[in-house]
Parts: structure tokens; sequence; C-alpha cells
């Protein structure tokens, strides 16, 4: 059994009760050298165990925002700057990264290597002719500037999404089981506000996308993590999680996974699907590198093999599309629809109606399946050119059969943290394998994005990446 | 002194817990006539106080989805469809709009004469104009459509509103105080999300925007009524509930109020921000009916009168330069930015490029202040329409001095709910008052929007819905 991820990291009870503490010295209302409430005020005043506000208090206590007098309760430390562990050598220049968004912090960083982000260069997407179909749109919908997107998204989107899911993945989605957002990333955050609470399970990949983690975090979830291999899972360790800990949904990107690349097979997911009408635990299937495969297609989503409703389906065309747009489309059945209209029209209202009708008629257009077959040919050989520029360097990965990233482990000696450091020294961006995994572990990995640099740029900054490493 | 608005509608920990165990029944973990563990056993698990593990119990128990057996415990009830109350008469048409988001199920309802939504009628926008701005910014940005913007919006953009806000409003608001978000939803949305937490106080005017209160409530936040009258707010009772319930911030809507249309006083503004310094209470002020007056400018917004960084500004220009747009700006000082970028960052990354530079360059053209001069004409008109078919009514206004909305109160005998229910089957929409009240109250009182309806639809639509009141 692995052990509770999160546990620490993610916000139980007493971690809430010490948030609202500090808050509160932070504002200046209880200062310096003030008495502090006692563990039994505090607990009735905030409807919580006295077991907890003691837990909170010794955390306080131990980062030095509180100290004890003698036996004669808590007081607030002066200037309690938190002092912080000094950090070892090389650590430095990540710790400070660590603190609110560290992937965020890292693609922020303007680099001339920029390796951190999994976009596509965007000299590879139609500009031009994305800029026809804007005008097209202004002469069909003259007043779609003065027009608010109904909740959902516009009709005339679900309904064309609605034949493309059916035609291309086979699935049934009809216009009313899809709800529009801006971008996979909003999805995310929505169907998380929805399913999970504090003291709720969440399984999520072993490694995974570290925003979701936030995300679930955030909300005070515990998760627990699922190792995905090049094989996908170990279904009875997933039995077993769901079996004793009765997570709420599992949060996947099972197809040229992020940051892996690797695909969970077919015959897995219908046995999935089954695990999750069993255990009753939503399983919330990310799938925006789907159409970025390099040789076969991959298999069908999770969401095809859903006839109870267990699978919410995450449909994001804002990597291959059109990211200026960012247009995403969720699929699933009511009533988790309702309370997914619910929760839109409380954070933005609907997506902004003239991003839909743009997309849509670009995407209806025959222009996209050219470009998609481009695409798909220019990013397996970027993918091509890192492999060609590390296959020296006894660096380690599983060729992956599509999306925009290698994982890659390095060999023992080299440390991943001292390599980061260097490496955005002379301009150069990756992300540190540690921040995609929920234990904060895989400090030997890190993801190489090949998908946003240029050819040229690539080469040469993987070169260098590589040669930094051989001086480690 | 007010009695505490929202104690049972907010969230306490005992309404967690008995969501948390509505969940588990929901979900058929826990069976009809299965025995549901002890208090003390639940208690322990989730780590909170038996107390509130009980009151949950006995709510539980009084709607009805537990029954107690003897003394041996709590035990599931078959079928627990809660039955509700029977509802009282003609009570019923809006009882079933209460459910979810009572504000955006009536407005998504269809009709003729839409008077509940606070928008502008798109005839009034100047459409074929921003067509040609939509032109000229793919020509000047042509990979604007593959690009994403930073998370705190386009620093061309920022750079813009920050000599606006500077030149028109006189506020020092420097482009690294900026942050653009989707609609002013979204910016109260993530404000919320970063300063409320279970247990905290908020201020709310009564009445007030009902989504703001539900995002509020989703946040387990306690809400309390700060009363706003023609002559702004009983400053004593607001410094008594900030010094007795330390609210951790007041969201306000000072300037052509929404729904009354009321202005908040220059004098007060002064003193309002000496207040919240004092009690370090933040001011959210929400700002987007500022450029529609129809006499004199109003005075300006409570953040010009900051120095200490306790008010968060929302400028939404969604409603009159372009809806389909959402843009929407916040102004804030540092640290409360940085947390800012992160939750924007988690929600959805950063608002769509393309918008911001559509926006952008839109706003700056002479074209802008022509259009506002019209609209301005056009409201007021719009306003006098609707005063003249009531003025024999007998219904009560305070005549607004700017904004969408007129507030308006029928003489007793008259149900707002009665008339609502027979407007909707005549297709005639408002907002019935209670929608807007902390309180849940307000019954006699209604929002008339008269910003969407064209002049003719206008008239003709009040002047019915004036007859389906006399008939009452």
């Amino acid at each position: 059994m692995k052990k509770a991820a999160g546990a620490e990291q993610s916000h139980p009870l007493f971690r809430q009760v010490y948030q609202y503490m500090h808050n509160r010295m932070e504002r200046g209302e209880w200062k310096a050298h003030d008495k502090l409430p006692s563990i039994r005020l505090l607990a009735e005043e905030l409807e919580v165990h006295r077991l907890t506000v003691f837990k909170a208090y010794r955390e306080l206590t131990e980062d030095g925002r509180v100290y004890v007098k003698d036996k004669s309760g808590y007081y607030v430390s002066p200037a309690s700057s938190p002092a912080g562990e000094s950090a070892e050598g090389d650590g430095a220049a990540i710790s400070s990264y660590m603190l609110a968004n560290p992937m965020s912090d890292i693609q922020r960083m303007p680099v001339s290597y920029q390796f951190s982000q999994a976009l596509i260069d965007p000299g590879l997407l139609p500009n031009l002719f994305l800029s026809d179909y804007v005008k097209k749109v202004f002469d069909l919908y003259p007043k779609v500037m003065g027009t608010y997107s109904s909740v959902q998204g516009d009709e005339e989107l679900r309904g064309t999404l609605s034949r493309h899911f059916r035609e291309q993945h086979r699935l049934q989605l009809p216009p009313r089981e899809l709800l529009i957002t801006s971008g996979a990333q909003q999805a995310i955050n929505l169907i998380a506000g929805i399913v999970l609470g504090p003291m709720d399970t969440v399984l999520v990949e072993r490694p995974t996308y570290s925003v979701a983690m936030d995300i679930f975090r955030r909300l005070g979830a515990r998760l627990m993590p699922v190792e995905i291999t090049p094989e996908g899972y170990d279904l009875q360790q997933v039995e077993e999680l769901m079996r004793r800990h009765r997570p709420r949904m599992f949060y996947m990107n099972p197809t040229h996974h992020n940051p892996t690349g690797f695909t969970v097979p077919a015959r897995q997911r219908k046995l999935m699907v089954e695990l999750a009408e069993r255990y009753r635990c939503l399983l919330v299937e990310d799938d925006p590198f789907r159409d970025m495969f390099f040789g076969e297609e991959p298999p069908p989503p999770f969401f095809a093999y859903d006839t109870e409703g267990w699978v919410i389906y995450i449909s994001s065309f804002s990597k291959y599309v059109a990211p200026g747009l960012r247009i995403c489309a969720v699929g699933c059945r009511y009533p988790f629809m309702e309370q997914l209209i619910t929760a839109k029209s409380l954070a933005d209202n609907g997506t902004p109606i003239l991003n839909q009708k743009i997309f849509l008629h670009y995407y209806t257009s025959p222009r996209l399946q050219q470009h998609l077959g481009k695409l798909r040919i220019a990013l397996q050989v970027h993918k091509e050119i890192v492999e060609e520029e590390l296959a020296a360097t006894g660096w380690e990965w599983t060729p992956p059969q599509g999306g925009l990233n290698l994982w890659v482990k390095l060999p023992e000696p080299i440390s991943v943290s001292a390599l980061f450091a260097r490496a955005m020294e002379q301009s150069i961006s990756f992300v540190p394998g540690e921040i995609f995994d929920p234990l904060g572990e895989m400090k030997s990995w890190l993801r190489l994005s090949y998908s946003f640099a240029s050819e040229g740029v690539l080469r040469e900054g993987v070169r260098r990446l590589a040669a930094l490493a051989r001086e480690l």
C-alpha cells in the first residue's frame, strides 16, 4: 500500500485552524506578545475538537509564530517573519519557486530555451487562416460582440461538437450533455469544486499535472497516488485504494499522459470503468493530447465504456486549434451536468461567445484536418531531435507515442535540482520531476517539452542541457 | 442590531458534515435501514467536535433522511427523496426556481418582455464598428490566436487601462497593480476564494447582487447585511458590525447600485475607508455602472481614498463596451495582487489574449466616447418610459441617477410572488426582490431592468405588468 500523499501537504481541519489564526496575526488583530485564547475557548468558538486546535497550536509553535510561557498559555511571537530553513547549496534557486504555484512561476521566467511549456510553437499554428475565419464570424453574426453566451455554451457549437464526438470517437454526447469552458484548467477547477470538500479523498496519477494537485489541495482534499507506467495502472492497487478510501474522484490523463507520455491500454479502460461504478468513484478523464499521436490512433476514451455516468470527459482544443481562444468541452451526464452549469454560472457566467463562434467555424473547416496532419509530423520531428541529442547521455525515457513531452530519468549521481539551477542560469528551462509527484519525490526525473521551441532552438538547447549535466 | 444573515443558509461546520453524510447516502454507500456510525466514531473520523456531528444528525433526522431506533442509534431512511413542504398556492412557481441559482434560472427563461436581465440592448451597441477593430487586431498581431496571455493579463492592455484610470478617475494604478479577468463575476469569485473561508464573516449590502451571495455561501462564509438607502450606509451600524464581527471583507457596489440604483455620497466614502483600515476589513468595490450616469458624474470610487491597500477595485467594461468579450480589470495593491495572480492561474491560467487585444483597440478609439454619450441618453429614455407607465400605479421607487434598474416597492396587498407567477405566464420576466435580500425578506420589492428591451417592448411590457398587478 502507498502511503497517503498530501496528508501533510493538503489542508486537513487543523491546517484550516492554523490558517485562521495565522490570518488574524497577520492582520494585526493579535499582536506580538498578546496572549492567545485557550484551546478550550477557541475550540468552542470554531466548533472544532480541542485536539484540532491543539495540533494547530503545536504547528504554530514549531513554526516560531507562537511561543509558550511557563504553563500560562500561548503568546504571539514578535515579528514572526518565518526564519525558514536555510537552503542547502543549489537547492536555494528552486525553493523560492516552491511557494505559490511553482509550475506557473517556472513558466513565467523568460528564457532562450523554453522546454517547460507544454504548448505548441505558435509558428506551427495556421494563424493567417484563422484570421479569415474571424472575419467570417463577424459577417455571420454582426451582433456577436453585444451578446452573452448561455452559461452552458453556444448551442450551435455544442451541436457541432456532439456530431464530432459521435463521428470521430463514437461517443454519444448530445448537446445538452456538453458544457463549454475556458480551457481544460477551468473545467478541472469547476469539477473539483463540485466533487471535493475537506476530508474527501481524490486519486491522482503519479506523476500528474501539478496544477490539478494545487487545485485539489486548496479544496482541502486528500491526495492518493496511483502509479502510471507504460503498461497503465495496477488495477489491484486501484481497487484496493477505492475499497479502503472511497475516493470521490480519480483525476486521470490516460492518453499520451502528461508528463510521461504513457497511454493506458484499451483492456484496462473497460475494467476501470467497472471499478468506478462499483466503488462510486467519478473518473475525471482529461484528454487534450488525443489527436497528437505519432503512429496508431490511441484507444477510445474511458468515457466510451461508461454507461452509468461515472466518467466525466474533458476535451480541450486549446493546445492545437487556437490556444488564444481557450475553448474546452466537458461531456457528462445528468444530474452532474446540472451542478456543473451552476458552478460555471457562479465562476464567470459563460465563456465569451465570440471565442465560441470563431472556434466553431474554424473547427468545421477542411483546413483543420490538414493542419492536424502537419502538426503530428512536426511534433514527431521535434521529439526525434531531442531523442537524438540525448542518445549518448545515459538518460532514460520511454519513447512516447504522442503528446508534447519527454519524461526523462537522470542517472543517479546527477541532481535534477542542481541541474535546474544551472540550466536557469544558462537560460534553459524545464520542469523538475518532483513538481509532478504527489509525494514530492521523483527527484531524478524531469519533463522536457519539445513542442514549443522551434527545431533549431530545440536541438541547441538540449545539447547545452546535456553538456551542463556532464559538468555536474 | 441586525441578526446574522446566512446563519442558516451558509455552511457552518455541521452543515459540511451533513453534506458529507448526505453524499454518502446518495452514493449508496449507506443504504436504506443501514445502521450509521455512532456520533463518537464519526467525530473521530472527521476530526470534529461531537456536538457538530450531533447537530448534523439532528438535521438529517428532521429532514427525514435518517431515523432513530429506540436508543440503539441512527439509521438511513428508506427512499428518502425529500418530501418537501407542499408549496402554498402561487408560491409554487417560484419555489422551483429557488433551488440552484434562481437569478440565472429566471434569466434563462425565454420571454417576450425581458426585464430580468441587467444588460444593454444589443441594438444599442456599436457592433459594426467593433468588427472593424477586430480586423485591425489581426493585422497588428497575426499570431494572436496561437498565444496565451500572461496570467495577470496583456501588458499593453494593462498599460492603457492604467492611463485611463489616472486620467479619467484620478486613480493611481500602475500596470502591475491591475489584473484582467473574464467579467466582474470571475473577479468576485477569485477574491472571495482568497479572502473567505468557513467561519469568516462577510458584509454585504441589503439588498445586493444575489450571485455574489451564492459565491460567499458556497465558501462557508457568514453573511451580515448592511442597509443601503438613498443616503448611503449607516456608518454607526457598519462600525458596530466591524467591531463585533471582524468581517474579512465588505462586498459593495456603491455607485448606481444594483438593484436599487443608489449612490453612496462622497463624504461617506472617505470615512468608510478609514473604518476599513481601522478594522482591517477589505472593501471589495464592484463598479460596473460608473459610466452610466444620467445627470452629474458620480463621486470618485472608494479606491481613490485608499492609501493602505484596504480597497480592491473591480472595474468591469462588459456591460457597455462589448459584453461578448467579457473584459474586467481588478485593481489592488501588493501583496494581495500576488495571491490574486495565483488564484487566477489556478482558475483558468489567464483570460484569452484575443479578447484583450480587441478590447484594447476599441477602448482607445474616439468611437468609445461617442458611443458612451449616446448610451447614457438611450438609458435615460428607457428609464423615463418605465417611470411614465408606472406613474399611476401607486408603486414606489427612488428615481435612480444612473444604472440599469428600477427598484420598485409594491403596495401592501399585492404579493410579488403571485405577480411573478402571473407575469411569467404572460411572458414577462423581472426579478423578485427577495432574491437580492441576504435575509430572504423584501417580499414587496422587485427589480425591473429597463436596459435590455427596446423602447416599444419596454413600454408595452410594463403596461401589461401594471395591468396584471391591478387584477391581483
